[in-house]
């Protein structure tokens, strides 16, 4: 196949936080697969790399429904790889944007799997974690010297997060934006309540950072938010 | 005071991975302190922030041991932090480079926390990290779903390492460079090995990746290498 997919990060949602590598890039893509979700997500995706494409290119809307095993979401996918699949048969270069980094919790992955089976040219770059982002607006270190960090969705199994709170040095939760109150608990019970901070909204207009996460446990904090927390203090 | 200290990632090591707002200020740095260590990383942040720089800034060599608790080390840091003071009571820009992210693993943590006792104008840019670059150039995911993802150093406590291995769904050891065969004996032991990826120099031009660590256990590693690693395989 002549054209080439590529799956670029455009990192945490600041414009200014995508690299030269995806910057220039974009500018020799000639269509740009924009998911018709209306998630914001990737509605800021393409907000960050429009200044980046030519006049020329092709935006090109497709339905991506949440990744699943029912028959008809399955035959969505399908249809969304075979349009790309005709693209880069066109030789078109055809470009699939992620808020942060593509291979951390991406729907990217997922299309990658899809077109793995075909003999298709990929190419995948790197973009600015939401947790890398957060900790450099908060001035929190994520770890240090031998440190364990995990990264953890607040989405996950309850035991499966009370064991990996119990063996980290420092975590990463991410997606916090329901049950703050119990996963608070949760982390207090574990000792990484103390030293932690919740950054929401990283990056954007609206951000906010509260720097004692006792005192937000009866916040219902906003989408997009990450705690990092750590069992030693930063000594900041 | 009047200058502003700032920390900028550069990123893994390809000069392309740096951010646009890392490139934008570091046109506007008065000084950048080069640590003179004769570590080969930090002439490679150095090398990949050069272009972006004006002919005019000042490129200040100061020498940063090892951190410990020594005396003499120490006082080699203080020496370092009045250097700086003086610097940004004089109202310059002062960029302290770190390959990666800045808040994962640097040097750059230390000298923060020495000058957060002061009131200094901090800003930290963060940078992509390695092990996202290893994973975007081997096409291996780090999580997707509700998977919990452990960054590890392979150079901590075994019985550490070992519990962490066993709650994480994915791994990755960072500073991958001694014990190789013991700690692919490890991973082994914890349905880590099959699915993984060793990812040497990424981004540079004798990078190479291994997609059987199996098969690279008595190899001895260079300086610098990741290891990505999943409980369930890529499907691709």
């Amino acid at each position: 196949m002549k054209g080439t997919f590529y799956g670029i990060g455009v990192g945490p949602g600041d414009p200014e936080l995508i690299t030269l590598k995806a910057a220039n890039l974009l500018k020799d893509i000639d269509v740009v697969i924009a998911p018709r979700t209306g998630n914001k997500a990737n509605s800021t995706a393409l907000h960050i790399a429009r200044p980046h494409l030519r006049h020329d290119t092709e935006i090109l809307e497709l339905t991506f429904p949440m990744v699943d095993d029912s028959d008809e979401l399955n035959s969505a996918w399908e249809n969304n790889k075979k349009t790309i699949l005709s693209l880069l048969k066109q030789g078109k270069r055809v470009a699939f944007l992620t808020l942060g980094d593509p291979m951390l919790y991406s729907t990217y992955i997922y299309m990658l799997r899809l077109l793995a089976k075909h003999r298709v040219n990929m190419q995948t770059i790197p973009g600015i974690t939401s947790f890398c982002a957060a900790a450099s607006r908060a001035g929190f270190p994520l770890a240090e010297g031998d440190d364990i960090l995990t990264i953890i969705p607040a989405t996950c199994d309850r035991d499966k997060l009370s064991q990996a709170l119990a063996v980290s040095d420092n975590v990463v939760l991410m997606k916090v934006s329901r049950n703050t109150p119990e996963l608070i608990k949760l982390m207090q019970s574990k000792g990484l309540s103390e030293h932690a901070v919740m950054v929401s909204k990283c990056g954007h207009p609206d951000e906010s950072i509260h720097y004692n996460i006792n005192e937000v446990s009866d916040l219902k904090p906003v989408y997009l938010s990450t705690i990092l927390a750590r069992k030693h203090p930063t000594g900041m």
